[in-house]
């Protein structure tokens, strides 16, 4: 069952409130969690707020009369067929025939929300709501209303009247210290890996100060004057014996301190977790990938949270770059819809749109760009048509910053991230970010259709091959045969960096030509600066994967990831530099513990594991048709699960032997073989030279056999 | 002195944040109070909200190392000159120098908002603060900051750590009943006149319910079935014996209904307003008239609370028209600027404008000649600075309503009010609106002058300028000698009204001969639509008063205002038909006790009084220059004040007598006289056939003898 269905279902009551609203308020409560040795962090981005008031409305046709609960965070004024009933009711009767029912709420602490449970009448996503109900009576009584803007209710799954949305909490789970020693008048806790939650005191006695020393690394834990996150606790002798720490933060280790008047039995904590199912799955012959997976997947998880986050000690921000990709790792992990919705709600706001999205240029356009992804794998169009309007107003923000040759240049308070990367050159006109812009105006382009703005449609897409025209016009370099990264003041700079070079190939930009020299010119060149993310590094193996080096990717990966897993990694982190050693991987910004141990970009595995050796994805949205063309990549046999909607493709494929099954659409599996594949099920065909392709149906289990090239 | 300037005062330590966030954050608030028989009422148009994320910032150079205390609604991060300082610290040492010093507040719940105390550095108007600092970190620890927002800090008068904003109360006393009578089983207390307040009950004993029906009228706290509030309170027994009431409501009546399981000795009310001075004064040789001043100057103290709103009972709301004339008639009064900004800010909201100002054509129009009248009367120039921006998206969307011939024509949404008035037409292009986008066009060029936006400046008189003509040629009926009131699709329609030939004459858009024709073509012309409001008697009249009919007017006032005090008004009406009796005045929008019968636009004598009698007005911003030109109206003598920025005016004018003395400013005294009148100081010089002027020194006991023609 998919998860990410359950907020349409319409035969449930559940609560609602104004779309995205919900998704700003709990964003902005979430992202000022972050601490600095107990200074509040917040965002450096504009904070947006929910409309503390709003009208629900809903129009039934009951076959008999209908006793309806009536639960509301904030006071309100009902309506039934424009008539006010009194008071502040728990319940209401509705008559049996066509009633329009109104709720006018208001809350400025939190946000407006209802639950109203009837046998028939009941809040779920059918509802509608707006913020100006421009309901007015006249002098002689008359109510008149005119040019409401209705927009469809927000919904998530609080699915009970007690569940309210302004209680939300993620689930916890009590986990015991994996270990304890004294060190000097110290006790160092450590729960064996990463973990996110609370800490949690027994036998807690006595009056004085007890201090929390976090360490994403015992290095960090044992430092007490640089560890990053600390909490100072003071007891007066009357708290209970179990004490429970109101903070959560992240940490493998724990260094407490305490006053010899303060003694306690043990420590543990309560792991905090967004509880969701592992829908995907990866296992191959090498043990080395396996763990690989298995740390991408519980980082991924740790950073799935009430919104996709950067990071769990730092910045435990909503980045729309970050973002991006956990979206991707997503469909082949959770594929759950809703934690999609909410990241994107939360980063786009409201209007107006002042900045791009985290003020960084390159992030407004990934915005689009997980939209387009989102649409791709899910099908759902709701979202689209829901906020066509602040796709289009941040769009036009975007084009608005234009410089005179319709390219992107950065303004004053325009931040360009690409990466991190020392010396990468971000001023003037660069090729990576009018290369997103194409790859977001494609995405407007599709969304205008979907939201039946046809015009817009037209000019978006003019809009985008023009620009991608100019594009290659500018920055392809034809005698090199690659793409340059920057022009200043009409000069096209003597640089050439991976980034537009490796979009361009999954993007599919390039003709085959052109990705092949991009590879072995730029991919696959040492003297083009290197990437030291896992960030970039996503891309740069995609790109490769994209042109079939999944051979040269798994020795990469083995490098790389097993790199960090060789120091320890318990999770995969913001940086790795396999050059530096010991504490020097702990340190960034300046500071040395500054890094992140626990990155969601560090779990791109996931991603390439799922996308490019079990070989599954979309080529119609919400799999309505699917492709699968596994890569063993050198392995002796791989398999896994890759959820689709409403269901998953199951594939387990060796040297000579593939085992398929999938829950619905209509696959293509792509078989390299030397010889003419055999299957148990229909009819396999030839593509090419040593290339095969047998149509799959539903809920079928194929069984085929071929020959590994 | 003048408790306006004390916002800007320097000198003291006071609550500051976000400009305008502190008035949304109220008036979201004080809005909904309004209730319907315990059913929440809030306003039909949109709320806005605080940033729940700003930075307050400023730089300071001090002699010495300063102890500053810090207070903060909200958590917090402080930053001394770029470097965050652990913590939430209560203090901090701020060494001698130059320093930035930077506080980042989260407060989703309230509105963020510090108070910071030293010797040196105090948080007050001098601070600048913003919602997106754009502050970030790059990968090396550098902090990059670029393109952020800043704007002046708000302020009010919360000077004290205690006094914090989000608790802020309006002051209350203690009132007894005037009289209680037994009225079947229940109890009607009587207040003696229109109040606004608490219930109180007083030796409150037993377990059981309660009921308190209100009544402007004694009909209507009778009629427990359709008086239009009321409070069911339900008591266990444990309750305290003084028990008040935490809604306040407005009455002068209140029926006490209650369980015979429960008793009290006796019931009084806490009266609650909002403190100010009567800075302006009324005396005249006419009784009837000084109670009419009187009754008006309570009813627009009742009215006058967190900001200008209607009624007291109903709405409870700002309205943008309703306030235009407070703030007129709060320049004769109480002369109280924060007043007049709180509102203005409440109205406006934030970014982006997608209605008018309360949905209403005219009153987003109201909302910019309120900011010119402001600038006129106060000579402050910093709300204007400050808002400017807020001035500009509001007139773009105004001007992007307008029709292809450049007039603002209802679209979907658009309300027309004008006025309250049976079958006024308010479709199509109405010359009314035209006139008032004109003044608001005025107002902006103004506006755009004293922000510096010479470009600015330049459009928005042309665009004045431009409409005036097109109004004139399309709406002015050469032959009649009047302005028509509308045009549908291109055809003028045959229908004069008063509106826009009224506001014609003192916005002074008419010649003389216009001007005559007007008042006797239409103002002094029963046949045209006539006027039952109090709110376009304001107008009607003040025409009247600008063609010297002063004398007719005040048979008007006594006919009007005396009608309803003849009728037991305790304050002035929403509307007044002379034509009706008894419980009739009582009814409006099809509810018997519909009508307000306190309303702020039924106070407008204060300021026909000041301004047309009194003769006082301000002729150079802030009374820099103004003009005296006392009328008697046919009076024996009238006497009283004109508050002016730091200061009054004082005058006393007879038939023979005038003695004045003023506090600042320059003024011209005007006087008709049959000879030429002789002054203790100063010239008298003759402007014309029975006119003379003496220029007004501050500060100087004038006595003047002439004789009144």
């Amino acid at each position: 069952m998919n998860k990410s269905f359950l907020p349409n279902d319409t035969s449930v009551s559940t609560w609602i409130w104004y779309p995205g609203d919900y998704e700003i308020w709990l964003s902005n409560k979430m992202q000022v969690r972050r601490t600095e040795r107990e200074a509040v962090f917040p965002p450096l981005w504009r904070y947006y707020s929910p409309y503390p008031l709003v009208t629900f409305q809903t129009e039934v046709d009951i076959p008999e009369a209908d006793d309806v609960k009536i639960y509301s965070e904030g006071s309100f004024q009902l309506l039934v067929d424009d008539v006010q009933i009194y008071g502040q009711p728990k319940s209401i009767k509705i008559p049996s025939g066509k009633h329009k029912i109104s709720l006018k709420v208001y809350n400025q602490e939190v946000l407006p929300a209802i639950f109203m449970d009837g046998k028939y009448v009941k809040s779920n996503s059918s509802w509608v709501v707006t913020n100006e109900d421009k309901l007015w009576i006249d002098e002689t009584g008359k109510a008149q209303q005119a040019g409401t803007p209705w927009m469809p209710v927000g919904t998530w799954n609080f699915n009970s009247p007690e569940n309210k949305p302004s209680e939300f909490q993620l689930k916890t789970e009590p986990w015991n210290a994996k270990k304890v020693e004294k060190v000097g008048l110290s006790e160092l806790i450590d729960f064996g890996k990463e973990t996110f939650g609370y800490i949690k005191i027994h036998g807690l006695k006595g009056k004085g100060k007890l201090a929390l020393y976090y360490g994403e690394s015992r290095e960090e834990a044992l430092d007490s004057v640089k560890c990053e996150t600390l909490d100072y606790l003071e007891f007066d002798g009357t708290q209970p014996e179990t004490y429970t720490h109101h903070g959560s933060k992240a940490f493998r280790y724990v260094q407490v301190q305490a006053d010899a008047s303060v003694t306690y039995d043990s420590v543990s904590m309560l792991y905090e977790y967004l509880p969701l199912d592992y829908r995907g799955s990866f296992k191959s012959s090498d043990d080395l990938l396996n763990n690989i997976w298995d740390v991408s997947a519980y980082t991924m998880h740790l950073t799935t949270r009430e919104f996709f986050i950067d990071g769990i000690k730092r910045d435990r921000w909503i980045w729309s770059g970050d973002a991006y990709q956990s979206y991707l790792m997503n469909y082949y992990l959770f594929f759950d819809s809703p934690s999609v919705e909410r990241t994107l709600l939360a980063l786009r706001g409201k209007e107006p749109v002042t900045a791009h999205i985290n003020i960084i240029m390159d992030y407004s356009l990934y915005w689009f760009v997980g939209i387009y992804d989102y649409y791709l794998y899910t099908g759902d169009t709701k979202f689209i048509k829901t906020f066509y309007q602040r796709m289009k107003t941040l769009m036009d923000y975007c084009l608005g910053r234009r410089n005179k040759n319709g390219f992107l240049e950065p303004l004053e308070g325009d931040w360009v991230f690409i990466d991190w990367a020392d010396g990468l050159p971000k001023t003037g006109e660069v090729s990576f970010e009018q290369m997103l812009l194409v790859r977001s105006l494609e995405a407007m382009a599709v969304s205008a259709e979907i939201a039946s703005e046809t015009e817009d449609q037209k000019l978006y897409q003019k809009l985008a091959n023009d620009l991608k025209t100019k594009l290659f016009d500018v920055f392809w370099d034809e005698k090199e045969n690659i793409m340059k990264h920057q022009r200043i003041d009409g000069k096209i700079q003597d640089i050439v960096t991976r980034y537009a070079n490796m979009f361009g190939i999954f993007f599919n930009y390039f003709n085959e030509d052109q990705k092949q020299s991009v590879k072995n010119k730029v991919l696959l060149n040492d003297d083009v600066l290197q990437i030291t993310t896992p960030y970039m590094r996503f891309y740069e193996l995609e790109a490769l994967c994209a042109m079939g080096e999944q051979k040269f990717v798994l020795d990469e990966i083995r490098d790389y990831w097993g790199g960090m897993l060789a120091n320890d990694a318990t999770s995969f982190w913001e940086k790795y530099d396999p050059k530096q050693s010991g504490k020097d991987h702990l340190e960034m910004y300046g500071r040395p513990y500054g890094k992140s141990l626990c990155h969601a970009w560090g779990a791109s595995p996931i991603y390439l594991f799922g996308k490019y050796y079990l070989g599954v994805k979309p080529t119609k949205p919400g799999y309505a048709e699917y492709e699968i063309k596994p890569n063993l990549g050198g392995l002796q046999w791989i398999e896994g699960k890759v959820p689709i909607p409403n269901g998953d493709v199951s594939l387990y494929c060796s040297t000579n032997e593939i085992k398929l099954k999938a829950s619905n659409g209509m696959g293509a599996l792509i078989i390299n073989s030397k010889s003419k594949p055999t299957s148990n099920y229909g009819n396999i065909t030839i593509l090419g030279k040593h290339q095969y392709q047998l149509k799959i149906q539903p809920n079928t289990p194929y069984h085929i056999n071929y020959k590994a090239l």
